[in-house]
């Protein structure tokens, strides 16, 4: 029976019951882990024949050039390639970099603070205010970025088709708005695909700001775990058809292909961009690794080779998000109160649970050895105003491990909900 | 005989055989290369064993941490000890960074600008003006990293055992003096190793900026090339016990001991220091590649492993310096107009010619197809008042080459001299 047609009693009932589960939980001393969309222990092992890709001093050379000494700051010609298969764009708007994408879109952020993008009237920091639109719930990383630089965070609600554009349409009116966050493909917590009218209406904007950037983070871009590969389109080359040439930054990264602690990112984006933060990035850096770009071109070789690979991945994540599915489906929906996406890529189930009772619900999962995304990390300064939005992320443990920290989620959910409409 | 005895007429034949020889040089298409200090292939080939050190899933994991993960981001354990032996400090004091130790000094410097240091009254955008020390001749990256953010670069001259410490000591009594660039073992481009006592200086300088900060970048820490490895004082707690114990940030790499493109970097620094730069890394970095230091580890192992692995590299550089000694000694000593330096270690030799002719000279240079770091690139702005200083990096080209380009450098360096001389 769901909790809102419960009588007092029956809730009561309900309480005591789950309560004494609670405890049942707690005495496990369970110490488990579902707080960051880490790869799992078998899916870097799928993956780590990579590291015999390149052995030899004769590996190393790629096109001329070799990996093994400085120079190529914007990467081998190969790795701009493989990327470009990747991301459908060309060779020449691509910038291959160091192990994480979060450190380009930090570097992109940064320089537009201490020095201006190519349309900047002024460096970021010489202006009063700088507003950031940041779609909710989202990845919390994103948002510290801007936040870190004092730019003012707007939140943005998702839609079931990406952020809300009539919103992001009107406040791009406002010069003060800089930019947007965007995961557009399984997006961050939601696993949302952005529609291809939410595509289109990203590339068409009109903002008020000439330096307005638009982060597009890719990090899903190849990463369903059931089904088939679902094609995007080319953010690039659409806001080039608009007329916004330089208005958008690509990102993405081997993270979750091959080693999270060691792979490589990418930035794609307009020429004219790729030569101006060349340009920026000369006085920061000699070149990135380029030998691990090689080991990754050599293992990786294209997008349908790398699309095979993830399916390495999908067989050891799909069996988990079915897990999580069915137990918030058998545990948690007969009960009414709360609503969640079934998402077919990605890393995470984004989940809303009675509002007023997430960060409850979060503490108890602690108190029962069970670490959890913080509730409210996935809206700018980590404050849901709802206090209802969860992620759930089943990557990192094993299915056994997996299905006692959902059991004992579902317990700490339901645990919130009753002491809050006992008002307890 | 010496160019300032010669008569008018000796010198005009002087400059007529000079030019001769300088044609002759043209004409055989040279495309040779100084500019950088590069490693040569033979050097990159006597290392690349270390691509072997890792290769399977098991290799990756250390000390309980899966290195193919995320995580770590001040870096592995045994990282942090390979490091604290190598530089004489403790591991608390180190984090462990990504291919670049010049990405890491921008990075420092970056967040100085940005956000402050750990003991600075605001950020260093807010200060009217921030002025940076930079002892002359120098690493012309350096000097654009505080450029790139607006400093007001100052010029220290450099004397036999360090920067002038009695100017230094005077300039720190400036509170809009944030800083200086040093290159304490085999000085970037003098190949100056600074005296004890200029260690000592340095470590108790009392600046009236309360954020001072010596940018200590020991590049070539154990980049002997003659000689057994000298020992050097540790300025990290050399300056905790002067009272200033959060005033240095020590910088290395292996890219002159490994991969050039595919090392790792340190940052070494108080206790103090490393919390509050974890802290602002967080923002922008979720680990550098752990299967990269551990693969360095593996390889070099502690210092005194090291210290051996420097014999091969050594043993290919020895030479290729001797080659520039004894053609400086032939051809340009009994001219009596230019003088050098002769070091043991570092990448460089330091030149000084004929005040007013450095440009003209490496002019002549690439006009006869040998490529040397621009003249004045040793200085701030990339401008020696003198005109007069030259950075010769011997490193890349086989000896037959570097005999070739060798044999240019000093046709050029004297029809320069002549042309000036004879006011041509």
């Amino acid at each position: 029976m769901e909790y809102v047609n419960m009588s007092k009693a029956e809730l009561t009932a309900a309480f005591e019951q789950v309560k004494e589960q609670f405890e049942s939980c707690k005495a496990k001393n369970l110490k488990l882990n579902m707080a960051r969309g880490k790869p799992s222990k078998m899916q870097l092992d799928a993956v780590s024949d990579i590291l015999m890709t390149v052995q030899t001093a004769e590996d190393c050379v790629v096109d001329g050039v070799d990996t093994r000494n400085y120079g190529e700051l914007s990467g081998l010609k190969c790795a701009k390639e493989y990327w470009a298969d990747v991301l459908d764009c060309k060779p020449s708007q691509v910038f291959v970099g160091s192990t994480s994408s979060l450190n380009f879109m930090f570097d992109v952020i940064a320089r537009a603070y201490s020095h201006g993008l190519l349309h900047s009237q002024r460096p970021w920091c010489k202006e009063e205010t700088v507003k950031f639109l940041c779609p909710s719930p989202g990845y919390d990383r994103h948002f510290t970025v801007t936040e870190f630089f004092g730019a003012e965070l707007i939140t943005v609600p998702m839609t079931a088709t990406g952020p809300d554009m009539d919103m992001v349409e009107e406040l791009v009116k406002d010069p003060q708005v800089k930019g947007i966050w965007c995961v557009p493909k399984y997006s961050n917590p939601d696993g949302i695909i952005y529609s291809e009218e939410t595509v289109r209406r990203f590339a068409a904007l009109k903002p008020a700001a000439p330096d307005f950037l638009i982060m597009w983070d890719n990090a899903y871009c190849i990463h369903e775990f059931e089904g088939e590969y679902v094609s995007f389109p080319d953010i690039i080359s659409l806001c080039e058809e608009a007329g916004n040439p330089d208005m958008v930054c690509e990102f993405a990264s081997t993270s979750k292909i091959t080693l999270a602690g060691g792979g490589i990112s990418v930035m794609a984006t307009s020429e004219a961009n790729i030569a101006y933060f060349t340009k920026l990035f000369t006085a920061q850096m000699i070149s990135y690794d380029k030998v691990n770009q090689l080991r990754h071109v050599k293992y990786l070789k294209d997008k349908a080779t790398t699309i095979e690979i993830m399916k390495r991945h999908a067989a050891i994540l799909g069996p988990k998000f079915a897990v999580v599915a069915d137990m918030l489906e058998k545990e948690i929906k007969p009960l009414g109160f709360a609503s969640w996406n079934r998402p077919k890529g990605g890393y995470f189930v984004s989940f809303n649970t009675m509002p007023g009772t997430a960060k409850r619900a979060l503490a108890l999962c602690k108190e029962a050895g069970v670490e959890m995304t913080p509730a409210g990390a996935t809206y700018p300064y980590g404050n849901d105003p709802q206090d209802s939005n969860i992620r759930i992320a089943p990557s990192l443990p094993p299915v056994a491990e997996l299905e006692q920290a959902m059991d004992v989620f579902c317990t700490c959910i339901k645990l919130a909900a009753l002491e809050k409409l006992l008002e307890k």
